[in-house]
């Protein structure tokens, strides 16, 4: 059955609203998640894991905040500060305190009594594993499965573009050309998996939103060297369609940073790949309706079978 | 069988490093979680699900960063300054970014870089749900049923204290009646649970770590009038067990600030429990040791039967 679809996101967000898919807050880009959401969520993350099982990969999970120094090694500052996000608390005396809860009171600004910590937002779901492969990767190089939260300050009234969202992600560590084999074969996985879910997945070379005039050359470079690749479903838009799973390989950025070896004593290359879980998740309530009770049955099966 | 044991904090952190349960990082409190543990907990989260799967909840989930605004309103500012988590971030022009990064380069601070948000991290997991309960509540009241990151900024190389954990919470909104009851319920409910898990668990009438001097009395009350309770688990100390499960009764705190009214007109009480998921898993390394596979047959049968 083909349905004639209009592409509109301000009509998707209500829906998601109205199906108690999505529970709004005041906050452009936050918003809760309801039942039937984390039950396609839970199950689609299920998928993921059936597919990758005999990978071997090691499963670790990093809490949504991540160590300030590995951050700042990161280079992420460089690239993207408008994106990121960093904890700020109080740590001042009683005095101090009078003062913040004086603002408050009368609706003043309290920027002034925070202090900066020793934690940021995670900004993607691949940065905190990096300074645990410090050292020499073993002979067969590395591959981590993780789900983690990330954060980018980017409000958006776009319900694909959150500020806080959960990444099934992986990494791959090794020589050049393990990793490339390695992101290729996922690469082809992910838009199977898409296609399989009965979503018009198409993958393309993108590159990440760096910031500024001298941002454009580095995005330029990016593409040239086809450094990223996106899996892309339209939810909002047939002709901007979004960004569902997305692939980078660094080269030797992560492995230089954190000082990562493979067995032969080069610096290690490593790539990483993610499936933006709600973005998914939405991609399937635009093109299949927003009660999975509805859906096709060879969907239903792949997901709850 | 009866095993001697000694409580020692560094010892358990380092066991559980050495079982790649948690994954060190350089920051107090910050740690990725390894396979074997989130087994456990999914598990466990499963079994509280079983538990409740009567009780008619509305599920949420909502992410790590919660609207600034309802957190100014919910008045955690006055009580708990220092454990707050704001997030700032780079909203600044291209001459600035350049500041910013001579100031990385050079190992020099960079918080004047830095603006306050929009958003916060979530202080507790319930926090985010009480805006969305603005109006008339149902003759029956509410009950949601959440799963949330919080966020607490304490460092600690206590492994049981950390900055970012995952409780999961249930919230109920009602008469007074209503609510102490179902807290009354679920205390009873929360002590079976861990001692079915083989965990020494009590009860006691606690008290939330307020700020400063003026503190010491608001904690002091909210004993004397036994607004919270906790379950305790001996984890990292015999003599100061570890607040495994916690029950806070908010009177109206939560029914007037946001609005929220029961079916007769009047203001609703609320009240939430929740269950510190990586504390009660590391309460069951602690009792039981570190690999699933030898723990006693009943307890398995209970999280994997």
């Amino acid at each position: 059955m083909t349905v004639a679809m209009t592409y509109d996101s301000k009509a998707l967000y209500d829906e998601l609203v109205a199906n108690k898919l999505i529970i709004p807050t005041s906050v452009k880009g936050v918003f809760g998640r309801g039942a039937v959401f984390e039950d396609v969520l839970f199950h689609l993350n299920s998928k993921i894991s059936r597919i990758a099982e005999n990978d071997g990969a090691e499963v670790m999970l990093f809490p949504p905040t991540l160590d300030r120094k590995v951050f700042e090694k990161s280079g992420y500052l460089k690239s993207f500060p408008h994106l990121a996000g960093v904890v700020f608390s109080f740590c001042g005396s009683e005095a101090q305190h009078q003062d913040l809860v004086c603002c408050l009171a009368e609706g003043k600004p309290w920027a002034h009594t925070q202090t900066m910590t020793d934690v940021v937002l995670t900004p993607a779901a691949c940065y905190p594993v990096y300074p645990s492969f410090t050292g020499t990767a073993p002979e067969q190089g590395r591959l981590v499965d993780m789900q983690n939260w990330v954060f980018r300050h980017e409000p958006s009234s776009e319900p694909t573009r959150m500020q806080a969202f959960r990444i099934r992600e992986f990494v791959r560590v090794g020589t050049p050309q393990m990793v490339v084999e390695w992101r290729d074969m996922w690469l082809a996985r992910g838009i199977q998996l898409l296609r399989d879910l009965g979503l018009p997945a198409e993958s393309d070379v993108a590159a990440d939103p760096f910031f500024g005039r001298g941002g454009r050359m580095l995005a330029a470079n990016q593409k040239a060297a086809s450094l990223k690749f996106e899996v892309l479903v339209p939810i909002i838009s047939k002709e901007n369609p979004t960004a569902c799973c997305s692939f980078n390989y660094h080269e030797d950025h992560f492995g230089s940073s954190f000082d990562i070896r493979t067995a032969d004593g080069a610096v290690a290359h490593t790539a990483c790949l993610g499936f933006g879980l709600e973005r998914i998740c939405m991609g399937l309530f635009k093109h299949h309706g927003c009660d999975p009770l509805t859906w096709p049955n060879d969907i239903r099966d792949l997901l709850w079978g």
